[in-house]
């Protein structure tokens, strides 16, 4: 994981990783790709500082490394980083999280 | 009701279930799919925490677990929990809730 | 009435239902749908609680029900409540009202 | 002159009846239609309370009732008030007044 | 002068009168209308209040009757005064003036 | 210099002279205008007293006459001032200036 | 470097020198200009002093010189200084950076 502790988004962007979709089913059949969805659910990696609001005050993000979120369907930036695919949303984008 | 004690909307955003179209008239006659109308009502789920004022402080949702809304006819996003359906509106775009 | 106790119009939007376009003229001759021209004056049946201003403070609707407005042209959204159809515009587009 | 003191402008809207065209010239001629121009001088009829700035506090508006205007060509939004013709402009949109 | 001190213009708008085209060359030349160019120096006529800022302040407009400014090629609102022909321009597209 | 003691640009605006495009090759080669290039480098000549911000402070303008500037390619109002080409751009559209 | 301490960006624009693309694999092999993909990585070279909030003051940058960020696909605007290509980014594009 020392391509999260490296790299840290700017303002109130969040790095997440999308989770793997399924491509084989309970009873063990292969899925085509088509059937297997978008992935919409992913895990945190790292967060920005926040953004600051009118006052010049800084705005903690709201979700936390490790927080599994809901993403839109659209939006966000592809990022590679060691060869590995991940996404920067801005934390307003990001629908909703999982909590315990 | 475990999908909602563990999703949880970010900002303003309001979790709701659509309530269920009638599919048979009070006679018993089944409706087709036609004329069934949209459904614009429905049961709020979960609520973000709110949104932040220009201030950078917190401003509560106005509507609540449970209370019944009315939805506009365009908007919202359809979000898959637990195989269920449900739609994620931000606060401000919900026309009103239905008090006793 | 009790349509409207149970509906309460979310932030600064207000219901309001359309005064009945007269469809017999004063000498008791029919009117053709088309010369009755669209009704914009409508009386108030409910109001949201207001707008928050960018401090946060609740800013009450200028309008209030039983009061007479009048609607601009275009706009609003049609709301069916019991069956009966109403409109809900934000208060901001509500062009004025008629005092005695 | 009833209906201004029914009707009330909301926000920072002003209502304005138009001067009449002159449809004869000085020397008694008759102005065809076309080349009477559009007038664009106006009377304030009624004055809404005013519109709130960001503080949440009224701003009142900068015109009196009975004071002669100038309007921008384009805009505004024609009402009929028993059965005479009057414009509604936010008060930004109007050009000056004539003082005295 | 008895129109500029008839018209006020509202808000932060300035009325200008543009100087007159030079027609003729100093050799005495007439020019012909398309080599005369657009006049983009004008003379302050009127002066609105200004405009208000976020707190409600009132903000003075910038320039002052009679003195000359630089006009951007395009805006302003043509007004006729007295048959004469004036422009109002937001004091924030006046490019400049010249000063001594 | 005696134009630009005379223009003064309002709010923020910047006026500044473009360096002259080079036309002749080190070596003493004429260059075809096509090979000039674009010249955004230029000098300050005169600037505004700067914007107002929110609360209606003045905001003075961040380069000085004299100074060297970057330019964007496109943007900018060509002004004539006796008869020279000047420019004038917002200060915030200035990309940068060269310092020693 | 003399180029950069010449030259100083405006507000929070951040002059930055991206990565140089490999052009020859691991293995010796050298690639065409196809594979080798867009640079998104990057150098700041200099800083702006950073914009001002709404109540005027100043907001530093949050990269500093030298460090390495992720720049978005789209977006900059490419300068020359000294013969040499650089990008100038308004900090809130840049998406991330590298710490150690």
């Amino acid at each position: 994981m020392s391509a999260f502790r490296k790299f840290l988004p700017l303002f109130d962007r969040v790095l997440v990783e999308r989770l793997v979709a399924e491509t084989v089913t309970k009873g063990g059949i292969m899925l085509p790709e088509k059937s297997q969805g978008k992935v919409l659910q992913a895990t945190v990696m790292a967060v920005g500082p926040g953004a600051r609001n009118k006052n010049g005050e800084l705005q903690p993000v709201n979700v936390k490394v490790g927080e599994k979120v809901l993403l839109p369907e659209y939006g966000g930036t592809k990022v590679d980083l060691d060869d590995k695919e991940y996404y920067l949303f801005r934390e307003g984008d990001i629908l909703g999280k999982y909590v315990d």
